[in-house]
């Protein structure tokens, strides 16, 4: 089932809906039931999809990206790295999103995204079943700033700084998708997600033993190798298997 | 004025009102206008006066607090040093708080919590006039796990990590007051906020040059020296000169 997160030409309220075809079949909710209304796809303007409360995300979660970050003579981690991005981080497809004053190294890192369906309370067994579905996201980074202070609030949870979508897919298996990440038409990332460190199903167990997942959040599950500077002007594109359609932004102003 | 965030014992509905005596005039919202009901102030039961989309807490804001974490020989920071705190991580005054099952170095934390009244956008002039007022807050620390983790999000985000209250006070100048952690009576934190190495006016401008701060988030300001350790059983205590009551919460549960 494919879910998008919506709003149409002759209203700035945002909808969810499911697509069939070239049409989209409003829905109460992500989980909810059809009200009988239906547009035209082309008439439908995509948001991201999903209004999290929280962005959880998984920091060293391939072998590949690790070794590149410089991070490989330290051992393997036992447990998934966390760190957080805030709701102002959330970003819609093809957003222009303006190259950050504050730093002279903006990265790119496609990953693919879990967005949670039902509350998952600490304790929950099976966290995995209360995913609504999968998405693309990327995890944008001052890279400069994530060297230099003390946490990765301003390098990673910039306005902005959290590009999703197109929409959710539900039937994806996240164990056996592979992302991808284009900067202006050209491969710089792909990663099969059987190589993660941690798999979902683990993210997820770990995350809700101490913190409880609300609907709408979204979990960010790592980056593989080939993590890069984009510029002004850039074109980044983000495709999972399965999803059929990629994540695109645009880098937008003057640059540093 | 002395805002609160409370229920009544026939509702569960959160609502938000002005206390003058010992009565609570209920508000339409924290900046908006009396409704006409009222309720004595025995009979509503105090929540977090906030409901923040992220927390935002400078690590590094007292001199003493540097140097007891074994910080001084590096310089003085040059910008606030940021985290984040998750909505998940909200507790409300008089809360128990269960030791945590995956820490054995749970720590108090005491600090002025500043509570905003309306959206700050980047490039907003002078955002300290978009507060609504101050309460008192405690950072939780996993210290075992802020030590050994990737980043501090288990050690400083975990559920019930952040309690706040018990309401707003609009009137305190943030410059110009003291907090104070009492552990079981016992004092153990004194903070004259003039101390603080970047004052409120200072951190605000410096996150909202990156990063839009929504009515109701909170930004927490650093904690003076003298943490230390808590176990259940505790009572913890955080007072705010001006603010006329203290934050209250227990520690409960086996330990580790």
């Amino acid at each position: 089932m494919r879910l998008i997160r919506f709003n149409v030409d002759e209203s700035h309220e945002a909808l969810w809906g499911e697509v069939e075809g070239e049409r989209v079949f409003v829905m109460t909710s992500p989980r909810g039931s059809r009200t009988g209304d239906s547009f035209p796809m082309a008439s439908a303007r995509l948001l991201a999809p999903a209004t999290p409360s929280k962005i959880i995300c998984v920091g060293r979660n391939y072998f590949g990206h690790i070794r590149e970050m410089g991070n490989d003579k330290e051992p393997l981690p036992e447990e998934p790295g966390l760190f957080l991005k805030g709701p102002n981080s959330v970003a819609g497809p093809f957003s222009e999103i303006p190259y950050p004053h504050f730093t002279n190294e903006f990265h790119y890192e496609g990953e693919l995204a879990v967005v949670i369906g039902k509350k998952i309370l600490p304790g929950t067994v099976r966290p995995i079943e209360n995913v609504l579905g999968y998405t693309a996201g990327i995890d944008l980074t001052a890279r400069d700033r994530q060297r230099g202070d003390l946490q990765w609030t301003r390098a990673k949870s910039a306005d902005a700084f959290c590009p999703l979508g197109p929409w959710i897919e539900t039937g994806i298996d996240p164990d056996r998708t592979v992302v991808r990440t284009f900067v202006n038409g050209v491969q710089r990332q792909e990663g099969r997600t059987e190589d993660m460190i941690f798999p979902v199903s683990v993210i997820l167990e770990y995350i809700s033993a101490f913190m409880t997942l609300e609907e709408g959040d979204v979990v960010l599950t790592g980056t593989p190798e080939g993590v890069g500077e984009i510029f002004p002007g850039d074109r980044v594109e983000v495709t999972v298997d399965g999803l059929g359609a990629p994540l695109v932004m645009y880098v937008s102003g003057e640059g540093a």
